[in-house]
């Protein structure tokens, strides 16, 4: 059975920055906009409607998304086949190779298989807003504060709406990470060490 | 200055025996239950009632506290002396030694300290509840999983009362451990492995 890495991960954690040294270390794909272009191609979507719709919540979906619950007719909504197509690529990434995943609820999706490995990378919100300014470059300067939690809550939504359960909330992973204190480096280096030693 | 790895841990979590561990490995003492008689000994009360009242809230403070969250006159309880007794021992210990201290808030205490790793062990309910009757023998089995809820939620209560913040919540620690999924000897050496390269 193949091993998987599924890493969640705050805005400006460096979560996928993570993934890629974790993936070129093991010598394994990483499934981060890769993964996009496989949903967009599965699903018909256009890759940023998927960028936009596939892990965070809108406001107009999480409104339709209550009122659906208060009965009567509710249709499936385009980003209820989103998740579909996207829960089906997953499945099959992770029965077709060792991998590393990024993101969209992988690890929600991969839950019971006993070969996944479910990190989750966070770090505190100045770090975070020094980060996407340095690696967003200065057009995320302005407010950078302000859009951390904008993202962080439209994904904390999106993760509740699909899994019912709280994103963030450890027990839905089997190692938290805070790569403001660790460093990245370091946290690649933990996961490298608990993938080799998952059993083949 | 000293370095030091504080243990917050989930009841029935093996955190204890994940900071024995740790001590061994690094030569380094663990303050568990030598906190508790340290704490004794410095206050003035009973071992057990440091150890009833020592991290975990009992329904009469809970409701002491909120009403005096509502004004009026608020004498200093016996467990806001408690309080203090045990924030100065742990202090202390942090000022004359590199060391593992177990619970008690310590991450929240010691949170200015660069020097300190701060860890967090967890694991899945089903699995606490099978080692509490497995540890703590078989006055234990009678409803694991009941006491197992009301333990967590009084330390959590603790926990928040006394910091203002959440137990369990990632950004209080810097790495978070499935001791379930992950064993309890591999999270003894991950922790072993960033104190390594802490700065000394």
């Amino acid at each position: 059975m193949n091993r998987v890495i599924t890493i969640g991960r705050e805005f400006g954690s460096g979560g996928r920055t993570i993934a890629g040294m974790v993936g070129k270390e093991l010598g394994i794909p990483v499934y981060d906009h890769e993964l996009l272009v496989r949903i967009a191609q599965e699903s018909g979507f256009a890759k940023e409607y998927v960028e936009e719709k596939g892990e965070s919540a809108s406001l107009n979906s999480l409104i339709a998304r209550s009122l659906s619950g208060m009965g009567g007719y509710s249709p499936m909504t385009a980003e209820d086949y989103l998740w579909q197509m996207q829960r089906k690529v997953i499945l099959e990434l992770a029965q077709k190779e060792n991998c590393v995943i990024v993101g969209r609820c992988a690890d929600y999706i991969l839950r019971e298989r006993a070969d996944c490995l479910r990190a989750f990378i966070y770090a505190d919100r100045e770090k975070r807003a020094r980060r996407i300014v340095a690696v967003y470059g200065e057009a995320g300067a302005e407010m950078p504060e302000k859009r951390l939690l904008d993202k962080d809550k439209r994904r904390s939504a999106f993760y509740s709406a699909h899994t019912d359960m709280t994103w963030g909330d450890p027990h839905n992973y089997h190692i938290c990470l805070d790569s403001g204190a660790l460093g990245l480096e370091q946290c690649a280096q933990i996961l490298c060490g608990i993938y080799r030693k998952m059993e083949e």
